[in-house]
């Protein structure tokens, strides 16, 4: 039986009768093995007294034997519906008030929920929830690590190939191929790969009709899964040429990267290290493309807590790890990141990924 | 400016004030481009009367120009939080009910809309939402098609490849990058390869430690996506041989998938197809084997509408998509499934998989 201890302790803390998961990073975490949801309900409900409860689609029960749960289990089959199982689970569990993933959770989940139990009071418990994983485990350092040597192993070889005329989506997907011969299980998340005034949309898609020419920055955001946890990385070159305005775009960022490792140490609010790390960008001559803030957390999820931004007064604690990924955007014109993997330490920060990021022309 | 007049049409026929739409298959196919949602509130808001409105996350604002969006826009940054976004677009539009796409939304989202506006009344339109897109265009199925024709050739080069003492998890890394070789843009789901008394779980994950071994059977169930839709198709072999039993088996899931495509015919309902199917697979000796409905409509997204079960009267017309995927599972011991995509034609339907489904030995 997986031991679901904390998750009933966070629902006496947080005032609730019970916590709910649903499949995703704490689900996979708490029981131990990952599921799918899809179309169907799939719902772990651990009470603050009492014993935890599961409503399982009837197809997955093979799977769920694996999991080894003792507690009732409400299964249920397309045919008949969900509903059922809900109510079940509300004879069995008398809940009023539930914590629940809100990132995760989806609407027809929670609704059903209130269908079973109409007075039910559902709250956010997303924070406190996902909270639980945020510092680290030495066996999470280790699949982060893995995930991250991956894509960085990727990515060189991604980029001795790259040369002018090919199109955005051609490097996309020697990327991607590159990620899986390399060892990835999946993608941490579907990459960026943005040339020209494309590298100044945060997220910008790869185009199958834009060809990079000399000149172009050419920005990478990916990263590889592995044993579940996530890689998010970000470089960004210059094709063949790189003007002086992008020589100082690319020195500026490159600062504020460099401001975040110096800002980040064990009692420092994730507010602190924004706030030096955008502090860097605001004094240079590029203040109007700040867009971002500097970071997120990062592990089974490509984005969770804690975030690193002003106004986040969350105090950063040794095993936490964090994107530090300051950069400046310019509209029609190009943008510029810089993306490295952050371990809190003991007593300061330690970079996971090791991938140069002094300025680098690609493509001669 | 994307043409959004359906939605506005269908908050009239559901009598709400207006529909939501977040990224996802929806939002992608009535905007023209795909979007990221992870922790940052994306929505468009279409009401029965008046102009459409947004919350856009601020660093998306660049990607959200390519959209050509005429209404309000309410963008957000992450350090001042995202409800003054929700309330100003609640000054701005007021509506007092809301149809969502329920499984697309999640509960974050959902509360955001309650605290700016606490008598809303959210209701699942997922059903109407997404069933505008279940009759397929000539456009979306040649992109089904080229998806699934990239799923075939993958399986076929991996299928050349399998050995006795390779792993399952060496097997669907080997399936991944032969899905992206041919052209996949990313994977529709992440694969199911599972062999032996795996193969009895209808969702499977592929096992580090479990080697195949001749007579073992060896499922498949993965698919390519390309241009935005997902092949989803399952093929199950025998390694080096077969027993009577899995012959027996594989006879009967065969006849039942023959059985669907005997019965799917514009005017039948969903019902019946299932009912022709699961019919032939109650009337084996292997009737206690049955774990799953017949299907699931197929298109953006992997799952659905028109769902192909029992007690749903929902009617078949040219145009849909259904996947046609009996199986027979015994627990340690072994499945079968034989899954093929389906268009409904004017009199009658078509198989989009060719990839044969005969009897197969591998691994010799």
């Amino acid at each position: 039986m997986p031991d679901l201890s904390e998750y009933r302790q966070l629902a006496l803390d947080m005032s609730v009768d019970a916590v709910a998961l649903v499949p995703g990073p704490n689900f996979t975490r708490a029981l131990g093995k990952s599921f799918m949801s899809h179309e169907r309900p799939f719902v772990v409900v651990i009470p603050a007294q009492g014993d935890p409860a599961a409503i399982v689609p009837n197809l997955e029960l093979a799977s769920w034997d694996l999991v080894g749960f003792e507690g009732a289990v409400f299964d249920w089959r397309d045919q008949t519906g969900y509903d059922g199982a809900f109510s079940a689970l509300a004879a069995h569990s008398p809940i009023r008030s539930l914590a629940v993933e809100g990132q995760v959770m989806r609407f027809f989940v929670s609704d059903a929920f209130t269908r079973a139990i109409p007075d039910l009071q559902i709250v956010d418990g997303e924070h406190e929830i996902s909270g639980l994983r945020i510092i680290k485990t030495e066996e999470d350092i280790a699949a982060l690590q893995a995930a991250i040597d991956i894509s960085e192993r990727a990515l060189q070889r991604v980029i001795a190939g790259v040369r002018t005329g090919q199109t955005e989506k051609h490097i996309e997907q020697a990327l991607i191929q590159a990620l899986f011969a390399e060892g990835a299980e999946s993608l941490a998340f579907s990459p960026i790969v943005a040339a020209g005034d494309n590298s100044a949309r945060p997220h910008g898609k790869a185009r199958a009709d834009y060809r990079i020419k000399a000149g172009d920055a050419l920005l990478f955001d990916f990263g590889a899964r592995k044993h579940g946890f996530a890689a998010d990385i970000t470089r960004t070159f210059f094709v063949q040429d790189v003007t002086d305005e992008g020589r100082d775009v690319y020195d500026t960022v490159l600062r504020a990267n460099k401001a975040g490792f110096e800002a980040c140490r064990p009692g420092v609010t994730a507010h602190d290290i924004d706030d030096a790390v955008t502090g860097v960008l605001e004094a240079s001559p590029f203040a109007d493309r700040i867009r971002t803030k500097t970071g997120h957390g990062l592990g089974r999820d490509v984005h969770e807590a804690p975030y690193i931004m002003r106004g986040n007064s969350q105090k950063i604690l040794p095993g936490m790890v964090w994107t530090n990924e300051p950069g400046l955007y310019e509209l029609d014109k190009f943008g510029v990141r810089i993306e490295d993997d952050v371990l809190v330490t003991g007593d300061g920060c330690r970079s996971l990924t090791r991938f140069p990021k002094e300025l680098t022309i690609i493509g001669r």
